[in-house]
């Protein structure tokens, strides 16, 4: 391949207040790949939930995002160029890779080497403390970069990085087999309709989607079994009529799984109650607050033999297993397109949780 | 074996007064053993923490002890009469059996079926709304009592029925591995101490004990690595001294597992400071209030992968498993004989929480 | 239900001459249910291999089966009449249930309290030394037949009680996850085209069918990704032809795991060369003789990590699994209907080997 | 640390005729480790049964050793020098390390990435294509050198790295659960002996030990509840007497695991009649033909539902984890200290089959 042309400047969004919802975009220079680095012209970049938290410094106890940063970590672009030392890679000028939300893990630490580089003890955030997917070129490691599959369009590609790779390794962890029943919370949004897809679609699960009613339609194209509209329900009865709904749903003894993939706290006191004996609830979806999920006291647990268990991004297997699974066909995120200008609106929109599937961002 | 005489009546303790510390020896028929169940002359039976939440009442939300209920789940002793329908169970008169939390399961449901008898839809307990092991002659299924191997004392397998069983299935739902660190919490108690025994000596896992100081000698003689007394550390800083602690001498990185004997809501809020990545705490001690797990915040989960599950008692292979570690001599329950007559005194001890090892009623 | 009337004499079909194929139709006693047992007016039994194996004293070194018995372990009808001690099973008059292999177990020895009924060590089999289901009315333990899921009919359960269930725990076994590549061999059989379709259609796999080219409309309908003839590859290159051109198809890597439903050594040879590292053979068609599996030697299975196991049918939770998939339609057994006085001709054609599915007998 | 001062030459024993058992002393040049590389001045290196395949040809199928090679991986020294590109590694000049059987592997590929570093498809495997540990200076990679913990001896050390291992990692693939039974086939060998105080001491494992007589006293010291003296039982029985023997130790039904440290055809031939249902052979010891496991046929896979699988070294995290057993005391690798000089003889005497426990050679 020619090696292409690359640009002194470029555009990019930035955090230029974080704490508030604002962005700005801007002129940056285009960065230089170091050691074992690759650089990445982007075209497209999936805009997360997890992006909102950052920019509106949202999530107690965390350091507050430097101002002026570039956010994003659902990046998809071309390789334009190799740094030294990047030959053993295999990578070359050309392949389309994505940058993820560990932009980088440290591939030493005892979480690393388990395989969990969600809990990696040295990560790189993409987005965060480290330049993002919203700007035209980025850099990534060469180990660390994933390869995108033929035949899937770049924008597809986007939100498989995170939102996909995410609910993967969420129903990976629930333990839930082919033929049971999963629950997936939050089932319309960016990562639920994803993980519906994935369920039903690619795994053999049973599913029953739980959201507002106007995401009925895309949650049952997605594969869901059952569609739960949590509005039909009482909000002050502690979840027992929602409950006692979703457990006849689910053969009667309740689902062997459920999947919370929305942010609220009202979503993970009514998961426990789903489950079924040995059942196993997956937090996806953090809240803002630091609040104990209220249905989880020991005498459940023992009670149930219930589980509860958690689950941050995967890691570089996962990530090329779930793109897998889209390049088949079997998961087709629902996505709008939209300009890097409109990131602020996006964001609002997100914030006011009724968006359907994902935004990606077009980056050209 | 020349078949025992059976007197008419026999001797028990009965709850008088459920909902109060109140006990009274009583004068009662000898059950006659119905289709499918044996007579057991029990001579042994433990006192364990349940028996007093079920005497007082302690549980929420559970129906309240009938009055004249027999208390005890532990009993020991050999079979005098084998009722209609037990030929094809291989027992014999003479035979040495018990009688556990779980006098019977129905076998049938999902939970049985799946091995999970602790969650029977369909259980009698012993001692709760089935007449227990606090009397010389009780009843029991063919199909569930279990054999007592040669060479075990019956005082000592008494505690192993139920504080033995349930620590075994505790240590095997936490996935700790061979080489791996373990927390008890509350190792000194009825459970804490033979799961800290089977743990050390008998399961290849390193073990940090916590308790008050009073029982470091029994803690460290059942093979902890480390004492952690827990009267040490301040009670107001939210864990962050005692959770450092432990982290340190859990190889820097926190214990892989935590096995939470204790029935206080402190001990389970800082249970999960104490893991490390993908690391579990098992719920076994139950608090008598239904608070959630003050830690057990979805953050936390997604953060550190970890994983809180809980455990109730285990199933007949397990139980025939773990007598087999105490018949072996690698677990020796700590225990005190005493009469029956004294059972009150013993419930008083138990509820101060300083009692160390077991009680065991002599039934004689 | 009105008690149905039952006739004092039935049609069965009997091995009148074991060791050769030959059956004979003959008037027999309608039997009476004895403690535990139900009576059940079949109506239609599946035809597997192993029957014609036991018909033939084909396997090597068991007792000969006794001239005069009742062949078939796929047996499908109605109770028509309960024995005494079965009402606490929920059974009803009129109630559909299957009849399988293990007619029953005990279910007290180690391998069934662990729910590994196939190795049951006192097992009572269907059409061997126990009258099987290739008559009208046929006795089973209240707490061993297995209840048919409304809305499956009746010829279409009847090989999933012994087909069905042990590709289905055969799938377990071989710990493949959905999106891998597991090779069916002998995919267009009675076991391999249900196979094909649970793995394909129910659990997320990707399917390689391997048979003879005459079948490759059934294995691709049943849902296999690609279809190998194995009359196109040499015989005499020890599968170096055949094996390359799977793990080509496998992401040239080779196959998760291999389910051999064949019963030749020819197909067990070549299977552990189709595999990829830490993949999985699971062995379930039985060849007569006792030959090893060629490729079985030391240095491959610790160059590859790799694995072979076996599963003998299922225990009664994985026969209800198994035949929910069906009553979901997801599986749709291939059979052909033929009568009783036809079983002769049917085992003729079983015996060749070229047998599209399953032979399903109409007992009416 | 002061920088060490390294020489120009040193002191290394080569396989001069590959084919024969022939070694020589010989001076070479001390290498220079490049980018990613350290130096390591090695004191200690075991000697191997693999080491005398390679250098004998012995393993059928595989490239000749090239003449010259210096042979080895079991070497353990400190570190003198550090490569370029070394500095993120942790490492520091005065480290004490070991340089095992795959001195480096890809890091990128599947079984990599899967933690299966035995099946690396791009792997140097020290002491065959890559200069082994019989010399005074060897290059590793930073990332694959193995840290040796404080307290445990260089001697001790050396063996753990590929016999502790290689068994540390056959026992863990053989599911065996603390309690249960597994039989060590040589048990008295290089391997053997350490399996057996693993299993034993480390991992609560009830052992039994088969070996030659000769053996008995260090199989019993390192652990084995039982030994059995192989040459007691008839040769020409098929295996049955010495079968019966063993199943009846273990408790009656059989092990769950057989460890094969033999590399003898005879006793993988025996292994599988030890097994218990659902039991698991594990392969470690490689015989220099290519003979299928005599007793693997399909029909026992499928009644016993038993498993075969072998183990190839294992990963980093693993090598750690098992050297933590040695460092804590609790396996003590019995071996005898030779000098480079030996080296011949030792071979001659490996040959044998009479060696107990290990040769270290001693290279200062």
């Amino acid at each position: 391949m020619a090696t292409p042309e690359i640009p002194e400047k470029q555009k990019a969004v930035i955090y230029d207040r974080p704490g508030t919802v604002s962005t700005k975009v801007v002129e940056l220079d285009v960065p230089k790949p170091g050691a074992g680095e690759v650089l990445v012209h982007l075209t497209h970049s999936g805009v997360c939930h997890s992006d909102y938290s950052i920019m509106t410094n949202g999530w107690k106890g965390l350091h507050p995002t430097p101002p002026g940063q570039v956010g994003g970590h659902e990046g998809v672009g071309k390789i334009v160029k190799l740094g030294p030392g990047t030959e053993s890679s295999g990578l070359k000028i050309g392949d389309r890779v994505g940058i993820k939300w560990l932009s980088s893990v440290c591939t030493n630490c005892q979480p690393c080497q388990a395989g969990l580089d969600g809990a990696c003890v040295n990560p790189k955030i993409s987005g965060y403390y480290t330049p993002g997917t919203f700007q035209q070129y980025a850099l990534g490691p060469a180990h660390y970069v994933t390869p995108i599959p033929d035949g899937l369009e770049s924008g597809a590609a986007a939100p498989m990085l995170c939102a996909g790779l995410t609910v993967y390794t969420g129903l990976k962890r629930s333990n839930a087999r082919p033929g049971q029943w999963v629950v997936i919370s939050g089932a319309g949004g960016g990562l639920g309709h994803i993980a519906v897809q994935l369920a039903a679609k690619g795994m053999g699960l049973r599913v029953i989607g739980i959201d507002h009613g106007s995401k009925e339609g895309l949650v049952k194209e997605s594969g869901a079994e059952y569609f739960v509209d949590i509005t039909k329900f009482p909000v002050d009865d502690d979840g027992k009529a929602i409950s006692a709904h979703v457990i006849s749903l689910a053969g009667g003894l309740g689902a062997h799984a459920v999947i919370v993939c929305a942010s609220s706290n009202a979503a993970y006191a009514q998961s426990v109650k789903f489950l079924r004996f040995n059942g196993t609830v997956v937090c996806l979806g953090v809240p803002e607050d630091k609040q104990p999920i209220a249905t989880a006291c020991p005498a459940t647990f023992v009670a149930k033999n219930c589980h509860i268990t958690g689950s941050a991004v995967g890691n570089q297997t996962e990530a090329k297993e779930v793109l897998e699974f889209a390049a088949r066909g079997i998961v087709k995120p629902h996505f709008r397109t939209e300009k890097m200008d409109n990131l602020t609106r996006v964001f609002e929109e997100l914030k006011g949780g009724k968006l359907q599937g994902r935004i990606v961002l077009d980056l050209s």
